[in-house]
């Protein structure tokens, strides 16, 4: 039968630049975690790909692009390692138990934070992030918000379950859990673990003031 | 009468030497903030503040060490401002309602996170620290963690007064109100206002699902 679907390229041509991709993404990530955000340029990431310049600026106008999608890349790697099908769009896990939900997302975060492949490279784009605006919105919009949107989702659902109060704010009320873990990770504030992140989730959903 | 303090240095000197370090705060703090913490040196703080490279080295053993000086000197000068008593050991304000304290407390902080003489250099530090471990690390020790031990006190003497569950960590508790202004700052994830941490604070207070 024929493919139904249209194709621009030959097979073998679609996986050569897949190979292409991958290795371009590989390279981003491990030259940003050695030398920093300022010290990478596309010629580097070319050199060290074993691809051509114009194979990258055809693909993507400028070295932030070619980080984001390569951290997109890394981030749907780690959430096909935690479960979640391919090509999917990801939704937090809804067993009706809203604690041991967050938890177990938290605890899967503090995984990736702890992964070298993952933790030096971020941490390079988000020192380039707080001192290079442009960078840092760019990252914001089109990384972290999308994640946090999973939150509000997942918070939602529990609303519409009577387990979080209708006039909480979803996307204020999941940084009680998500930016303590942020800022102990970015800023080297604590360390971090899934006890830690465990006694969040409880602090946040059942409040710090004794319940009458 | 006799002065019973000793003095090494007499009036006028003592005179001098303030004026100096005033100007050589003043020349660090301005510095990392307009070419950010790698490109600022001691030599260029030294001609920024017209004091010769030796005064500054007679008194702080690197530009990292000037820097966070600098940074307490500005931070106590905004406590004063906010009513702090000039050399007393600080303390947030217990009124006996831990809400409104931290309310009080947190929009102070709103208000010195969008002053541009805090701001900036505060931001560029914060990215040194990200990638420069030794430099985040002396920052968070000398600077930051004192800072979050008051909420710490407050928080136990809230335990005491039995308006914070006993079982609850007060290091992790402040975390819950402080990480979620301090992501927003530093990442632009979100606007900062008196509303969204008075939000914060009724949230961590009083948790995310109903009460019974």
């Amino acid at each position: 039968m024929p493919d139904p679907q249209p194709r621009k390229q030959a097979p073998d041509a679609t996986r050569r630049s897949q190979r292409s991709r991958q290795a371009i993404y590989d390279a981003a990530l491990a030259l940003v975690a050695e030398v920093g955000y300022p010290k990478t340029t596309v010629e580097g990431i070319a050199a060290r790909a074993g691809v051509g310049k114009q194979t990258i600026y055809r693909w993507w106008p400028s070295k932030a692009d070619v980080l984001l999608e390569a951290f997109l890349d890394l981030s749907a790697q780690s959430a096909e390692q935690a479960g979640a099908q391919p090509g999917e769009p990801y939704a937090l896990p809804d067993t009706g138990d809203l604690a041991a939900d967050l938890k177990g997302v938290l605890r899967a975060t503090v995984d990736e934070l702890l992964d070298p492949r993952f933790e030096t490279p971020a941490r390079a784009l988000a020192a380039e992030g707080l001192v290079n605006e442009q960078v840092g919105r760019e990252f914001v919009a089109k990384l972290l918000e999308p994640q946090l949107q999973l939150y509000v989702d997942r918070l939602r659902a529990a609303q519409d379950a009577g387990q979080v109060r209708p006039e909480v704010d979803p996307r204020i009320a999941l940084e009680l859990f998500v930016s303590p873990l942020a800022q102990r990770w970015l800023q080297h504030t604590g360390p971090i673990s899934y006890d830690y992140t465990d006694t969040l989730v409880d602090y946040a959903l059942y409040g710090l003031a004794p319940r009458a």
